[in-house]
């Protein structure tokens, strides 16, 4: 969001997350096994997942700080290190 | 999979989160606020689990004991406390 | 961490969890049966996202702005938003 | 459970998380940083999920059919894709 370019490399992420959605729903309509579904099925939760720390990253980028107010009070270091560990449970 | 009333409503399932996957992409698209679409993004995440659920429960039924060669083989206590566990890790 | 009642608060958390993992060693020792287990399981997990979240959270108050060079800098509003979505994903 | 050497081996596990749950227990007396604390949180959550693991397997394997009564009735090969599905959702 915000900036135009964040806002399409988060369009891009969630039209290839449809794209997933509707491979399922092709997948069973054409009766393909159990396997297969549940294979597609976690790429979608990954996918979620990879979509949910770009848009978490976004806000602690853009919102946790006003820097227009307060240039240079975010610590990126420390921001940085909450990402990183965002990421561990979002797999 | 494997009857027809279970595939409908797996089918159902996943146009309903297509659907909500299409929401998120409208809301981007408008500009909504971040808040709104971290909460939409869980939705899409919950709606995935619960699909997960339900077709690991139908694997579960339909293929780790084969019920046309060894009928009542299924423990089916044992089934439900694994699914009540599964649940638990899914949400 | 940081505060002497944060610390406090935070190593009270991690004993009544190391208490829950000495449950699950003696259960294992009886011979307790399998749903018992994986029921103590899913309550240390449960404990330990718990404490994710209060470490995380404690992160965010006191790392992510230098509050005595900066202080206001911290939107107390969007950081109570980023840990409603981050306690989404604990559980 | 259920055999005397996968006993030995959970035991072996509860016991290695127990160990890491002291060490955050040393490390916040100590006053170690947030990153540290942070770090070995996520090294107990994915010990958990191992041993969650471990126990739905030998669930899988012991109680979902009585192999006495019905030998040959588990289908291994589901078996194990389903443990692959679930090993997905445990990290």
């Amino acid at each position: 969001m915000h900036t135009i370019r964040e806002k399409q490399r988060l369009l891009a992420r969630v039209r290839r997350i449809r794209g997933q959605v509707e491979a399922i729903e092709r997948a069973l309509e054409s009766e393909a096994g159990c396997e297969t579904i549940m294979h597609q099925i976690a790429g979608v939760r990954g996918a979620i997942a990879g979509l949910t720390a770009e848009v978490i990253d976004d806000h602690i980028q853009t919102h946790l700080v006003d820097l227009e107010k307060h240039p240079g009070a975010l610590n990126t270091a420390a921001a940085e290190e909450l990402m990183a560990v965002i990421r561990t449970y979002l797999k």
